[in-house]
């Protein structure tokens, strides 16, 4: 969804693609499993980035921003330029789970068709809940992967749901958020989309605070955070340039106004939905340059948007931007 | 243990440590979770680099000779330049069930002393056992990781046990191994040791094997493998330092006669157990350096040196080296 | 020199140092070898992080947003951890005559003090400047190295100086620009420092473009231009925590507008001018990063504000900001 | 030339190219200007990977192994995955003459044929002579880089000659070394070719060491040397393709007994000749792995086979391994 178009919260260069989610691009689909109960504010967030990428990988590349973060499958996509694994999005102490659940899923898909997996590399994110949430008490279950796969769609939520359940951005309610922008290179259009998982920064650091109408004193949190970022595009693009396309994402944050502390895990992984060996020139990145920074920045924007105040762990409450913003 | 004292198999420079294992380093211990049973020869294996590292971590350095590898922990190694958590191996769909038993072991334990624990980064390696060990059936489960630190010791087993029961190198059956060298550095003396995880190599590959006694058409397995390198050391190191030290590894594994082939995850993790702000002065890593080569080679060798035949998966024989080396 | 205190382009939320400039910072000195006339708009800059730095190297480290540029210097100082040279900037076509030039001066001088220099690692970076300047013509002589050095001080001029003489940057007159900011950790005051040579960038993507009044169709050149960063800091820093810093100038840059373009080579250079050993936490890093990004922001902008508008090569025109800004 | 077919100082497992040289390759011509006289025994070699490589750059990746090195360009051959320099080698006080030197003739080589050149990444590596050679007296001047170019062919000396005049390798005569080898991949038969610059290594650390008369107390030099590698392929290769070519490169140093110390640079450049848009799937690349080690192995060893004893500054003596080697 991203913004309203009629928004002043940011400006677009670039048209955005029909949903302005990253599911405008052909073949991905994002799925949540949403935990809000009591203590627990938390979920799993599955991005499928097409059917049956398992014996079949996209393109791909990792960057670290920041790397306090804990991500699994970074090293071999970096390696082999690919990536094979649905994208699993949940909290700092369910990594395991995650991993283990998208291994095993993947492994009974290949059986249940009668296929060799001599080996799968499994691609999981999070971020640290535990402000609203009592992660301690490890509420992500395997059968929450299972109900994230089950909800993946072309449409989906952004805000407070899935792996964003309980996140917590600029000391305002974050999570899931995502956007996209269209492009044109030499007479061909192609799609860029972003779906980011926020929970970085204080609400000083934001670039709108002057528009906020926090209490005074509102939130001392000084917790860290992170970031994860992913992007996809249709254009033919190999490792190499979807490692230069994700180091942009600094940027886009930077224009929210972050400045990546020291506790702030920020990750970035981008992949290509053309598996084709054509690939683009590299002085015809700029476009997708320009794409992901402005996509990245709506992303976040949108995760702090769509998101609803929460009430959680220890009763600590945590606005949303539509309950603060100021006309 | 490592090899015979009076061995031709290879040349020592520097002298091995009193028990010529990484146990040589004063707190470090390491257990087993060993599987041999019918389809199933897998297991876990625990490095602890000593008591409490997790509120008092270690300077630590990532090292990835080929990516081909699933590690989980890395990026934050390599970001804050520690280490926070036990070393886990295991095989390669076990990565989950690893991570999870260690993030619940070591928050349990803050939690019993009354600790906060906001996040924790586990580490955990792995290499693909499915030659000799029906790894898609899961073998692995939690009271596996329990088992393995309650074994944990500075007596350990080296060969086919913990994760390296069904590992396969140079054709050979491999596992785990370890070695340690003694240094002197301007009167002082630091003891670095070794431990590997090894399941790389082709029988032609390894320098031995016009010692080897092997069956014609011997082992027609051309899987990739892979090698798991931990490096240890008292000597005071900074996470730069230690980088260097680990990019040595891969000196070491060509000494025995590997040539780093494409499925060949090849990913080495080094630690100081000093954690004092000293550090030594570059020209003085000359010796680590040394060190480190001569106990990757000697580690790797010691693997195959202690391991026994093992008859596994789909009857598949893998010979010792014992069972083959002509004297 | 950075903006004026008074200045709406800009908001600082950490004071800046008594000069706002990197000299701020005890030991730093710069100097400029300035060449304006008819075609020929080039020069070089010399920044000396301090005296006697050969045999007394300081903790540095190196980050490429964009590789896009032909840095010398850089593979050494990551591996050591250090820098050894005075740092010089220059034309592209001149790197050749910079280095040559730093290496005769720093052997001659160790020479003269009988001392010995078995090897040496200059560093060397360099904008684009052929827009502006004849750059095929090899305008930079081994005597303009020398000029510069002569030229050193605490005091020196920003905008179209030195190795900024010819640069370009969004369109306007760019150059050298530099900042500081004053941090507090724990008790104890630090300085950090920016200097920055801006050659990169498009007027549409300036923040700042709503309050220019250009022409119409301004600027046909979509080259590529690019930016050298160097930060400096007297906080006590190890070669990780300034690589840690260094990755933080890409916020800042965006903070202007920069997207980061396929050809605008965009690299940074951090160095202590602490070489105790005592180092910081790493928590106690987040002044020093909102400190980077808040100095790299100033740098740029006092690089368009000091810069003269300048009719160059080819009889090209470059306006300079405070002749197109409107108040 | 490499070593005679009959030696068995090395064992072949892939049939050698025609000359056992990297101009087996294609396109690839070598050229040296080499200076032995009183105290100067230095030089440049050249290596142009192809006609016009200019506009028509060559898929490319650099890997540091040690990097107590000095190299130019490297930044920018990891950037954009291409390389468009002709290859200089040097000692290391030499790196800014010769960088001018390649800039220089290649914006002449295009302002001759109306060519624009808006930029260009010369490429420049080095080791460091000073033991054989008064390098403080800057003996490289721009005639000897014209006359290295002049000197281009595909036949070319290897040992005491051009950039490895000077060079001291495990305490023997080292220098230029060369080699090929010949790989089928699914039918096609492709070359991959290694030239080093050999400057590394202590008298103990050479594996065939028991093999060398060498007097009593040999060699006091405990200087630290440094290697430069540089390979090659007619195989379709990316970026990515050949940064993993490059890492095996220390496999092979490996095995001449090579540990990297400290003060020893080991840099390795690769490239494609192929510029097409084709490319090998990864599983495919372990021949060419295989090929790397065996190439780079032998080519030290023939950089060692070739050299001739030389009495140089300060009237030091270093023998060719031909006049100490026990038949």
């Amino acid at each position: 969804m991203g913004l309203p178009n009629n928004t002043d919260l940011l400006k677009r260069r670039l048209p955005t693609g029909e949903k302005n989610l990253i599911t405008d691009l052909d073949g991905i689909r994002v799925g949540h499993a949403t935990l809000h109960q009591g203590d627990i504010h938390t979920g799993v967030t599955i991005l499928s980035p097409r059917e049956n990428i398992y014996p079949n990988p996209l393109p791909a590349a990792c960057h670290v921003i920041n790397g306090f973060s804990k991500p699994i499958g970074f090293i071999q996509v970096d390696e082999l330029g690919t990536i094979e694994s649905p994208i699993g999005l949940t909290n700092t102490f369910a990594i395991g789970t995650l991993a283990d659940g998208l291994i095993k899923r993947v492994v009974k898909e290949q059986s249940d068709v009668n296929q060799q997996i001599g080996s799968f590399n499994s691609v999981v994110m999070e971020c640290n809940d535990s402000y609203l949430s009592d992660m301690k008490s490890f509420p992500v279950l395997p059968e929450h992967v299972t109900a994230a796969f089950d909800d993946l769609s072309i449409e989906f939520l952004e805000g407070d749901v899935g792996a964003g359940s309980g996140m917590v951005c600029y000391g305002l309610k974050g999570g899931i958020g995502s956007s996209s922008r269209i492009i044109d290179i030499k007479g061909k259009t192609y799609t860029l989309g972003c779906l980011v998982l926020t929970n970085f920064g204080q609400p000083d650091d934001l670039i709108l605070r002057d528009r906020l109408d926090l209490p005074a004193n509102y939130l001392s949190k000084d917790q860290t955070g992170s970031v994860v970022i992913v992007l996809a595009s249709d254009a033919p693009l190999d490792h190499r340039q979807l490692k230069r396309i994700s180091r942009r994402a600094q940027s886009g944050l930077a224009r929210t106004g972050a400045y990546v502390s020291h506790g702030s895990g920020e990750i970035v992984l981008a992949f290509s939905t053309d598996r084709s060996s054509d690939r683009l020139i590299d002085p015809d990145l700029d476009r997708l340059f320009l794409a992901t920074v402005e996509a990245v920045e709506e992303s976040v924007l949108s995760s702090l948007w769509h998101a609803n105040s929460v009430v959680g762990y220890h009763n600590r409450q945590v606005l949303a931007l539509k309950d603060v913003l100021t006309p």
